[in-house]
């Protein structure tokens, strides 16, 4: 028979919806791609030239499990602002950063184990606690990210073994955790020596003013263990994404990753270093920036003009996503139903909620969707919106 | 505080033996490698260039938990000659074999689980297992595979939930099970209803005769769950495999799978569907199956020459392992420490067995060495197993 964790697994809405938006007529504020017109396709062919005339057959020969060296290398001088200096003996490639919190929930997860999560969070990291049937426990958060007065009063009550958090530009909600309570969450998780993983792979998307400091960077490797990935900045497909964290971390991690895939996958670590080495890489960034500045704001004057005013939603500084309130009697999932109706999709914001909450919350995606689209997606949403009144 | 499943956690000893022989000097027998000289490197960036002017950004954007359809629709057709005629509800791509066992011991395994392996069994299974704090019974198991008077003795006294198998030139020892055997498994598994897991990376890499039709194809999907990958076929590095099963593990795996790493990397699904699309495949898997033939005739050969005669060793009929059986009382890693030192390794076979017998065994592989480091690594060998007895 299954083990005991199969009761608790149910398939992602999400993946459910973009099986439906997979049909080129829908314009879908769904996933969370990337846009794939800015990924550099040109310059990763480029690459695989050059990674096969100078590597040959080492591009696709087994390679050790704790990733590309040179790979790790430029990672670690990107995290050179960190209190400590991080060496390569601190970084393990991951595939993808789903990868590195099914390592992480591996590594510190038993059944029962509390962790402390941002309320609502990003959906692939509850999948994973949820797999290692941990104890989740949502701290409120809002704008600023998670509450540091709902954090204090959790502590009074729950012990946890981790902290989860996405700091910048969250999914689903593009909060973005204040530097004030960057500050105070810091000093916190010192006084209690505290495990925290902070999940980054937005960080680098912000659209006004410097990208804050992680907290990994601000806070140090003892109580800070940090997930990024080049999955939005470069592309999701290669599945190359890091852990950084205190030496004896990565070493256990490594071990775990050893049983469970052996390796990241060797052609596109190799990739993703010689894409790094022959490539203006910060100007790519810039372009991805000021591309999604623009799809937000187009977002969001669509919606000005198109949704009603009984609604509130935010200004995301950064990210993917843009965060929907609708009035409290509404069901998101109803105003799903009649969107598709109209080839247009979202996602209902409930599930990202681990108290089940937030039953009248919706996550636009505005990355994926061409200005174009935005507007007319926004337009057709709008419209469910406005009658929906009329059909509670 | 780490969760209880690390205390269990140790280094592979072949990983740390890989770290010493990556140095050039070193002629190794140690590692689990193909070829590389036989990689299809030039097809390969063939197909790369196909794949990006096919498909362009796809090639580099998230995709489908559940693999690449074309890559499926192919690995079905191979698959034909079931019982059941398997369709791609029933393929989970997989990020190497590995991933297929941690999947599977999501699925399967609570503390506490049993599992019967053979005595030895593959070591990434049983580190998988580890993880997910399996109970393992080890069954008794010889050059004829697992042994079914030992089966039918451990299933009177223990029920498993998952039995697992490397039923075709099994790594460590090469061990192939022999058609009798196959047949008589199957009618106790159904007899029990087990879920068993084949895991079948070798069994394209036969010297002589045809290739043994797997459990999967003889026994069916009700009860065999069977693991193959293009890593000893095509390559490594790309980490592409898959599961298949009945379509509801499928189901329930590919869920696990969205929790673990959300999807294989998508170029190399590409890059493996493009190759075998283009390439004859086929005559590929002559050439491997003619060179390590070749290898291994050469490895015996040189053991014939320069080996003692107190020992015993096989005759694998396929796969990339040969199997030494040294004199009772004597210690393969103390012989490995000597063969170091004369820069030729291999690996101690007691870390393959559950039951931690196997002190006297060694693991040599033969597909990674040319025939010439053959002959001389096996000489230095022979030097020291001639005069190991004055050494203890």
């Amino acid at each position: 028979m299954y083990a005991e964790r199969v009761d608790g697994l149910k398939s992602s809405a999400i993946r459910e919806i973009l099986k439906i938006t997979s049909r080129p007529e829908v314009i879908s504020f769904a996933g969370g791609l990337p846009a794939a017109e800015l990924f550099p396709v040109k310059e990763i062919e480029t690459a695989a030239r050059n990674v096969f005339s100078r590597y040959g057959y080492l591009a696709l020969q087994y390679s050790i499990t704790e990733g590309f060296v040179p790979l790790r290398e430029k990672i670690v001088k990107t995290l050179a602002a960190a209190t400590e200096r991080p060496g390569i003996g601190n970084i393990l490639i991951t595939q993808g950063s789903q990868q590195g919190l099914d390592l992480l929930s591996k590594l510190y997860i038993d059944r029962g184990t509390v962790v402390f999560t941002e309320n609502p969070s990003y959906l692939g990291a509850l999948q994973s606690f949820s797999i290692f049937e941990a104890d989740v426990v949502p701290i409120a958060s809002d704008q600023d990210g998670m509450r540091i007065d709902a954090l204090l009063e959790g502590l009074r009550r729950r012990r946890p073994s981790l902290v989860y958090l996405m700091p910048s530009f969250q999914n689903p909600t593009g909060a973005c955790l204040s530097m004030e309570r960057r500050r105070r969450l810091i000093e916190i998780v010192k006084e209690h020596d505290l495990v925290v993983i902070e999940d980054d792979p937005y960080g680098e998307l912000v659209f006004e003013g410097e990208r804050s400091p992680s907290l990994f960077e601000l806070g140090g490797m003892r109580n800070f263990i940090h997930l990024n990935s080049f999955s939005k900045t470069i592309a999701p497909g290669l599945r190359v994404a890091y852990v950084a964290a205190d030496e004896e971390i990565i070493r256990k991690l490594t071990l775990i990753k050893q049983g469970t895939d052996l390796q990241t996958n060797t052609l596109g670590q190799f990739l993703v270093e010689e894409y790094l080495e022959s490539n203006n890489y910060r100007e790519h960034i810039r372009i991805l920036r000021r591309t999604y500045k623009h799809r937000r704001d187009c977002m969001l004057s669509s919606m000005e003009k198109h949704f009603p005013e009984s609604l509130k939603w935010n200004r995301p500084a950064g990210g993917m996503f843009l965060w929907v309130e609708l009035p409290g009697e509404w069901d998101a999932r109803e105003i799903l139903q009649r969107c598709l109706e109209r080839n247009v999709a979202f996602v209902p914001g409930q599930e990202f909620f681990p108290d089940g909450s937030g039953k009248n919350t919706m996550r636009l995606n505005f990355s994926n969707a061409s200005p174009d689209h935005i507007e007319e997606g926004i337009r057709r949403v709008g419209e469910v919106l406005k009658t929906h009144g009329n059909y509670l």
